[in-house]
Order: C-alpha cells, then structure tokens, then sequence
C-alpha cells in the first residue's frame, strides 16, 4: 500500500470513528495480527478498528468498499486455521467491544447478543435463567459467539446438541459497502426465504460482518454421569465408539484420548490419567435418571471391543476434572514443541482406519503425532509435534499434516469438522467440494461482497 | 408457448428419455398440474416427466436450460402454497418415482434416500433399525422427502426436535443445465465451505432439484405420555403454552385446538373431544420414565393458567387416538367447506395476541375461522372456511387471510413457518424479508439459475 493511500484510509476511517476504537500504532497491529494457529500467512495490517457498535462496522465497510481496501474481521483470535489473520494493508475489525447480553428470554427460550460476547459468559448467563446453550469449542473461556458463528464452531457437545449453526436462528450483519442485513427470525421455526442464515454461519468473514445473533437454547440438561473407559489398543478404542452408536445410543459427550496425549496432559498438569492404557474414551449421559443405566450400556459394548476397565466418575467434581484433562489437550501437546493440529471428520465406521494412519504417518516421519478428538463424532484432531526453529521438521510436520487430510478424504470424511478453512486447510478445499460446487462458492461470494474486499485469500483463495 | 416450440421439447424430452417416463397426455397433465393450496394460479403443462433416475433429471434440465423452458420440480404434491402449480408451458418434474431408500446406516445413524422415498415409509423403515427421524408433517403419510426438504417441513415434533433442514446433512442436486452437484456431507460434523445443503432446504424448487438426501437420524425415544387439557378461552391455552416453555421445559409435541376446531374433528370422526372446551391443549413427553413428572409439571403450570381439567392418555393407543384427532384438523374443516390454511409462526408471547386477532378478523368478516396449530412452536395455522362458489365469501377469506399474515408480521412473526412461500404468500415475502435480503435473494437465485428456468414465479416473483 502506497503511503498516499494509507493515509487517505487513516483518514477516512477517522472521520466517522471515535479515537478510542481506531489504531494504527504498530505495536498494537502487531499485537493483533493473527490467530492461534501455526505456520500460516500473516500480512501487514493497516488499521486496527475494535468496533464499539453497529456504526463502527458499518463506516468501515463503507469506507474499505469505497477504498477497495480488504477488512479482516476478527473475534478473541482463538481460531485454528488462520482464518483471523491479517493480509497486507487491511483494516482488522475487531467485534470484541461489542459485547453486551441484549436479551434472555425464557418464554421463546432465545438469546440476543453482540458478537463479542465470550462464548462462556452467555453459557453461565443462560444457565441461571435454567437454559442451556450447548456449543463449547475448547476455546469456550475466551472466544466469542462472534467468531463461533463464523466458524461454526463445535466442541464436546456436538454429539448429542450439534453444532453452533444449529443454534443460531437470526443474524443482524453488515455487507461490504456498509449496508445491514437481517436474515432468519427470532421465532422457532420459519421458511421465509432462503436460509441466508446458515449460508453466513461458518463462512470465516468472507460474506458478511455479524453484529448481532439471536440464538435458540434448550432446557438444561438432567445431572450427567461420566465414565472413563481403557483399551489396549487406539483401534479398539476408536471401534468401540462405532459400536456404540450402532448400538442406538447417543451419549452427551464422547471423546477419545490416545496414549501420547494422556502421557502429555498427566505431564502438563498431573490428573491421574491411567498411562498403562494405549486409549482412553471419555463419556457422558445427562440424562438424569436413565444415565446410570445408559453408562451400563456403554461399557457392555466397550466391553465387547476389548475395554480394560470402566470406571464411573464418584461426583461431579470428577466428572469436571475429567472433562477438564480433555480440554488440556493443546495446551499438552503444547509443552513437546510446536503443534499442528489437524481437524478431519471421518464416518465413525472408518475412525480406526484414520487413527491407524495417522499413527502411521506419524513413524514414518519421524515426529511425535498424537490421535485425540471428539470420537462420537468422527471428528479427531490428529496432532504433529515439531521443532518450529528445525526446517526440515517444519517441512515434514506440512507433509504429515497434509497427508492427513487426504487421508480423511479417502475415507469419506470432511477435511475441517470445526476449525475451518481458513488459510491452512484452502489448498484441499476443491479436492472436497469438486468444481461445480466451488463455482457456485465463487459466485455467492460475489453476490455478497462483488469487489472481494472481506477476508480475501481465506477460504477460496 | 407456440406449436412449433411446444413439438421440439418434447421431441428432444423423448430423445433422451425411455417412453414411460415422458407424458404430453392432456388428461395426464390436468391431473399433475396442482398441488393442495386453493386460490392459487394454475398454468397449462406442456409436459410431465416422472424422473426414474438422476440421469433422467439432468436430461430435463439440460433441454430445458437449452430452450429457455420453464421446469417445475414436484413431488406428491401436498404442498399448501401453490409452489408445485404448473406455469404455463412448463415440464413438470416428479421425482416420486426415484423412491429407493438407499441405505439406513446404525454407526453412522443415517439415512441415504432418493427424494421419492415417502416420508412414512423412510419413518418406518428406521424405526426398525431402532432408530428415528422426527420430522413429520401432517402429509406425512403421502409426501415424499423430496418435497419435504424443498420445502423444510415441519410438524408436531418440531417443538423438541427441530424441522426437515435439521436433519438434512448432505445432497445431491441437478442444476439447470443439467450439472450434478453434491453438498454437505455424510459425517457428522463438517464445515468446509459455504452451507448449500442448507441454502437449497426450503428453496421450493427455485434453485436446484434434489436427487438424493443424505438425513441424520437419532435414537428411538422413551416410552411416550400424552396429556389434554382444556381451558375456558383460547387466550389462557396460549399462554399457558407460553408459561409452559417459560418454565424451562421442553414438551416433544405441544398442540392447540381451538373450540371450532374440535366441534369439526368431532363431526368428522367421532373422536370424543371435549366439545364444552374452548380450547385444550395436547401435550406430550416422550422422556420414559422422566415422562409422568413432566406431565404433571405441564400440568401445574396449565392450572395456573386456567386449566379446567388435565388428563393423561392411559396407554399408547389412547395417545395414538389424540395425535390421530389433531392430524384430522384440515380435513375436518374441509367438511365445512373451502379452507384457507395460514402458517404464520409468532413469538410464543405473542401467541394469545395472534388467537385473538384471528377471532376478531373472523368475526368482522362473518365467515368462519379456527385457530390450531403447533402451539409450542408459536407455529398456528389459522383456517378461514369459506364457499368457493361464492365470489365475494373469496374475496373476504382472502382478506381474512392476508389480515392474519400482517398480523403475524406485526406481532414479530414470520408468513410461514413451515408450509413455504409458494405462490399463495409471494406478496408478502418482500415486507418480511426487507429491500437488502430480497436483493441478495435475487442473487443468489440467479447463481443457481442464471436463466430463470426453475419453477419461475414462485417464492421471489
């Protein structure tokens, strides 16, 4: 960008923002110029804007179309996939700021909120009202409905509650130029139009800024039982879980640990996890009553697939501790080096395939990979460990990351369950979608933002 | 359309289609040419193709796209706004025919269908494997999941269990030209790229034609308790839906039956409905052994509301009989003459407002109207009954039934929460949805259907 056009921008911005949301200081962009995850392209940021209302993000819309100048929304920056970080000479517009709880409404069992709100402040919000919002991305303590929305974000509770799209029933957004658009309802159910609604949850930034969402709750749950199940091998484990669901059943929580990473999370922080076991699942009923019984059920089909021991957590204290090793995962794996974590969803009937692979993948490079995820949904997020200041490590960790997701593909699965695209995964993104189905991408992107000023490059590339 | 045009489509329908799939017969076509919506314009066919297999699609729409030919996509046609009438000129496309369920998968708890499959049938078939797909329209019986995903439908187990588009994990679908494309995905979870599946849930056949369905399916529930009570105004039976959600529960069917509703059904089938009622509510849990406290937690809350008496059903075969009474609403008010069903969908706080404001439309127009519905949902169908024959008892039950749509729209509600815009609700999609979302509508409509061809007129105009 030249310095003519910079300032022009500066310029503009400033003039329809108050000076405590607009920055330029290099330190700060630097500060704000990317997400979580590793080895993907961070560009120069012109202009950071932390949008304090609807007002903000529509005068940078406006002005950045005027401009031709790219915007990067960005939420807390907890994503995965590089979808948040900066591209050169853009503006970075943060919703974090706009963070309010609008509305909890028993009757209608809804929630209106800014999309800056932390994912776990409106889930304990909803919780004293004797509501549920089930989404929990292992980001849940910092990052915002905001970016869940436009990720899509999943978690521990997919299982049995879906995903974070499932949840949302309306968005307030704004469109490149600056105009807001309101899709969906507030109402439980509705077929007006198209489902513009769905068409924005996931798409990373690149359609549409989201400024407000209302979002569907349930009851709370019924008091959960957790139990820890062992097996001697990933593969069991992994067919344990198919054979639960064959088996009718639909657990509220259903991971699956594999040895590296119980080794990593014991060494992180010790929680006793059983280390003689090659795999351990973890899982969940809330259903009260029925849930001693449906933890019997599980365990005789674990049984029938080689489990070593079921062992039922005493109260809920240990059931949160044992949820809570699961959420130490990246933060584990954490402390063997750096750490790419990939992210496919697999049929359930093919997981084993995959964790096998993957274990594979992982002896012949040479690197430390670990197999761990959400097993009830097929949704594994295989890890490479590496030497970021070893290049041929580096390269090696692309290559088995890679490898991964072709295999996730061969096996008939999804190469993001709930990361993204983003910047790290576009490369395979028409490999899943074939051509007529990324044609139809292009042009929708182009219905909604015809000048490609929002998140360019993430994606489609 | 002129002789000449008419005798090249069907000569180049029939050079790519065997001679049981294509018919010109105009006694054949007369009886294809509409669905179940009144009032509704009604074109001429020039043809009817019923598709056995994909490549008999992508002919039609490869011809069709070639010589500017209108297509109207339809199932059984039991649709209620007019989305599957003939246009002038048109091919009607059925693909009822394409009925193989392709397969039921336990581990993946999915289901892979051709759009023909019948909704009961697929029901049925699931249910055997000790599974369960919820979404059950009162068609159900007859319509076809083709039909049902084109139009999102709805039902009585929507309350708890969400609509057609929740269950629909992935597609394939013909697009004019005659291009497959495929959606979404068989796992579990997935968000690589733009949410199409969704985007062509619910498009009534104006952007793609659906070929196969890829459907997420749950576990049987628990054993099942349903419950009446009737109430002295129509008013306190909604609010004590209202007060029922209000108090954190979540029924698995909550109806409304208003007095002219229940003094119909009786007349039609003599179900012992509680005729002295103004109104009652049916309500279930299908939560096995949590079921008999839920009941009475409804019922408290019903007594707090008025509730004259609250009964529960006393086995499977009496709740049966009720869920059987409640499915007999349209035809039993077709005994009393022509029926104008709306589908206006309103937050459930609003709902006593909507019942009353359809009674007082009813009463200034002196015709007959009856306010029932999926109560729990906000989701009412008011009828107006009305004498076709009589040209101005029309014009007033169309003005009955615009007044309820503006109404529903003033209440904060939406035109349709689960029958579609169709024709018969196309004036008023505009003023629901607002200037920029019809704009993007637009768009999009053309990115699928740059000429115009797929069942032109409906939805959008």
């Amino acid at each position: 960008m030249t310095t003519h056009v910079h300032s022009t921008l500066l310029d503009r911005l400033r003039a329809g923002l108050p000076d405590t949301v607009l920055s330029s200081d290099p330190d700060v962009l630097a500060g704000h110029r990317e997400d979580a995850a590793p080895l993907s392209p961070v560009g120069v940021p012109a202009a950071l804007v932390r949008a304090g209302e609807l007002g903000h993000v529509r005068h940078v819309l406006g002005v950045a179309q005027e401009l031709g100048v790219p915007v990067v929304p960005q939420g807390a920056r907890t994503g995965l996939s590089g979808g948040a970080n900066a591209v050169d000479g853009c503006v970075l517009l943060s919703t974090e700021r706009m963070n309010t709880i609008e509305r909890i409404d028993p009757v209608e069992q809804i929630a209106v909120v800014r999309p800056g709100v932390r994912n776990a402040d409106l889930s304990r919000a909803v919780r004293a009202e004797g509501l549920y919002y089930p989404p929990d991305p292992g980001s849940w303590e910092t990052s915002t409905i905001g970016g869940n929305v436009a990720t899509n974000a999943g978690g521990m509770c997919c299982v049995k509650y879906g995903v974070t799209a499932d949840f949302v029933r309306g968005l307030e957004a704004v469109l490149p130029g600056g105009e807001v658009v309101r899709t969906g309802r507030s109402t439980a159910k509705g077929v007006a139009g198209y489902d513009l609604t769905r068409l924005l949850c996931g798409s990373e930034g690149t359609l549409a800024v989201i400024t407000e969402v209302t979002l569907a709750l349930v009851p709370e749950p019924e008091t959960a039982l957790t139990a820890v199940a062992t097996f001697g091998s990933v593969q069991d484990a992994a067919r344990a879980v198919a054979g639960v669901m064959a088996a009718g059943h639909r657990p509220s929580l259903l991971e699956l640990l594999d040895a590296p990473t119980i080794r990593a999370v014991n060494a992180h922080r010790p929680m006793g996890l059983p280390e003689e076991a090659a795999a351990m699942l973890l899982v969940q009923s809330d259903r009260g009553p029925l849930a001693s019984g449906d933890i019997a059920a599980y365990a005789k089909v674990f049984g029938g697939h080689g489990a070593q021991e079921v062992a039922t957590a005493d109260d809920a204290a240990e059931s949160d501790m044992l949820l809570e090793a699961r959420r130490l995962l990246l933060p584990a794996l954490g402390d063997l080096g750096s750490v790419l974590v990939d992210d496919v969803c697999v049929p359930r009937g093919r997981m084993a395939e995959l964790v096998e692979g993957v274990a594979a993948l992982g002896a012949t490079s040479g690197l430390v990979t670990a197999c761990s995820g959400h097993a009830g949904d097929g949704n594994m997020h295989p890890c490479v460990i590496f030497d970021a200041a070893d290049p041929g490590q580096v390269e090696r960790a692309r290559e088995v990351f890679a490898a991964i997701m072709d295999l996730g593909l061969a096996l008939g699965g999804t190469i993001t369950g709930e990361h993204g695209v983003g910047l790290l995964k576009r490369p395979w993104l028409a490999t899943e979608l074939g051509p007529v189905a990324m044609r139809l991408h292009r042009e929708v992107k182009r219905v909604f933002d015809p000048k490609g000023i929002l998140n360019p490059g993430k994606v489609l590339g």
